[in-house]
């Protein structure tokens, strides 16, 4: 909680729940990486936060932008990032889409597979665009990280550099490797098994005759919520260690993408208790019901993986287990009950909460119009 | 799949995954429950879609609305319904949103708790309303339900009565007890055991002089799926059946809520594949990845919960079992893995997919726009 935000929830009108981002904090991340990682560039995940004030800042400190789609290409475009520092991260596009990026001047792609390399060399072609980078992104296990990873993402290092020497085929510069360690990920050596594995793709291309130049070491990057988390320096040494390991004194160019680690600490909830009550007379939990909830901007309690901290008025009244669930007709949206939430048991309806670590990955994640409720309001300051 | 909804889509310019409700299927189950259920008025329940046709084709038609929000309340009246023909559905409500209830005229409200109880005595007071009919929803264990319910809405039939007391004692009019089966109930006898708690609520209250009037069925009614599920007359005649065995002759006013049951066959997605792969050399399942995902309209796959049938222009060549994911670069963004999905494999990058049963808790649970993604498209035909 910082004194601006403080401030500005002291005199906002109160219509409902919102987010408040102080960018001060996002400064301070964005200069606390380029110090940890000197070597490396920084590419901001758009996802985490698009807010235009975001954009424009990390633009002004030189950030460059991993994006996911063509619509966050153009936000980031438009707040004032050249084409030349946007990266195209999703590994499933649309080929029509690919063909916009390649038009807004984008040169660096992810793939995972031939079939996504087929459509750059075709999109390419129709584009008219020299220069393409391609990166292929592989599979790694993402034990140690709190949000959870699927296989969703790339391919086993021993096909990706066959996706590589298909991509130099077809006259794309096959550029380097990514992976990710999965989010909020709190060990800091989870990087060394991923860059073993990428250190081997570059030996394997060298000997195809084609040389790599990249690896994209993705996010990860943990921000504080109810456990304390290593400090991002912890991160740049461990990171360190393992490509000098790994890659001797030949190291590859690097490039990070932080979402949740530039932006979640800069952000927080104000919400209103709508209802306490208990389900019978002898309930040893009650149940407290926020207007916030997993369809409002609080999706990544989905299997209560992401716990946010919450403060209230009465911080300091004795504590009880409650179950946490959000406004809507949705038995879905309860946020924590199979590890209900220590709360003031003097916490009453009408009470405002204040849930910590929520500058990322809430305002765009809400539902349209849920039950009738607006999405989640965003005030960047 | 209709012939409107097929000559819809055969015409439309293609601008990404959109969802297409054909009224007429919508007439067609109002009727089916009118008929099913002859004596019962029906509320729709507008979370399940919104969209201002078909409010206003129900309101024509005679339907009552089961609301969740101001904001459907208003959408409901706006599309032609009476106040007296809306209900306040939703146990977890603002003090503020029940005074703006009330103001606009609405008279039937759900609660839980006494906590519920008193702030609708006290918005009463302020809206200086007479004539408030509450109802106190209570706990059903909804065995049987394809959608996971959980202990949110409802209390211990043994509190009920206490609540109804205390909105007796309040000047409310106590009148009527509330539950539901779980959304997607096979099973015809779900009613049952919460019919026969409501007239041991009912019984209770009358030795305490209070009179109740009615039991609201809830929803529940399901939609066809991939399983065959039973028709809306069976659930008629089973509920029939459990009214007569648990009220005798002193047969209460009974009202349902469909959504799901509604509007679910009424919708078709159109989508489109994006990427076809696998993680492997050796991998025995493909990854099928769409235009539309978890955050884009499809959020009921959470847990594989809801299993949607969906047909493609290849259907008929061989099929195999594949992980069917969405377009973001979030990898819970996936939306069958634990049992594979069989389509065919000539299944190809670009094809048109139809996802059937998505008229109901599709649109207005799209994200606002994650990942830069838009919200899903909605059509009313």
């Amino acid at each position: 909680m910082t004194q601006r935000i403080r401030e500005f929830l002291r005199t906002r009108r109160d219509d409902g729940p919102c987010v408040v981002v102080d960018l001060d904090v996002v400064e301070t991340n964005y200069h606390a990486f380029a110090r940890a990682l000197p070597d490396t560039r920084v590419f901001y995940a758009v996802k985490a936060n698009p807010a235009p004030e975001i954009l424009r800042l990390l633009a002004r400190l030189g950030s460059s932008f991993d994006c996911a789609s063509v619509a966050e290409i153009e936000m980031a475009l438009a707040a004032g990032a050249t084409a030349d520092r946007i990266s195209f991260g999703n590994t499933i596009k649309k080929e029509r889409d690919i063909v916009r990026a390649l038009e807004l001047g984008v040169r660096l792609i992810a793939v995972d597979c031939q079939a996504e390399v087929e459509k750059i060399a075709r999109a390419r072609d129709a584009a008219d665009a020299d220069g393409v980078r391609v990166f292929c992104r592989i599979l790694c296990d993402g034990a140690g990280a709190e949000w959870p990873l699927s296989r969703k993402f790339g391919c086993v290092p021993e096909m990706a550099t066959d996706v590589l020497e298909h991509a130099h085929r077809l006259g794309l510069t096959a550029y380097g490797v990514s992976f990710h360690v999965g989010s909020q990920q709190g060990n800091v050596g989870a990087w060394d098994q991923a860059l073993a594995s990428s250190a081997t793709i570059f030996a394997e291309c060298r000997e195809r005759g084609i040389s790599l130049s990249m690896v994209n070491l993705g996010g990860g990057f943990p921000t504080k919520y109810l456990k304390q988390v290593p400090g991002v320096e912890s991160y740049g040494d461990a990171i360190f260690r393992s490509l000098s390991k790994h890659f001797g004194n030949r190291l590859p160019e690097t490039i990070i993408e932080p979402g949740r680690g530039m932006v979640g600490n800069a952000g927080i909830i104000e919400a209103e208790v709508v209802l306490v009550s208990k389900k019978s007379e002898d309930d040893a939990v009650r149940w407290v019901y926020l207007d916030i909830g997993k369809f409002g901007g609080l999706a990544e309690t989905m299997d209560e993986a992401i716990r946010y901290p919450i403060r209230t008025e009465r911080d300091g009244d004795s504590m009880e287990p409650c179950v946490l669930a959000g406004p809507t007709c949705d038995s879905a949206d309860v946020l924590y009950e199979k590890v209900p939430y220590l709360l003031p048991v003097s916490l009453s309806i009408g009470d405002k909460v204040l849930i910590e670590g929520t500058g990322a990955y809430t305002t765009t994640y809400s539902a349209v119009a849920f039950n009738g409720f607006p999405p989640l309001r965003s005030y960047v300051i």
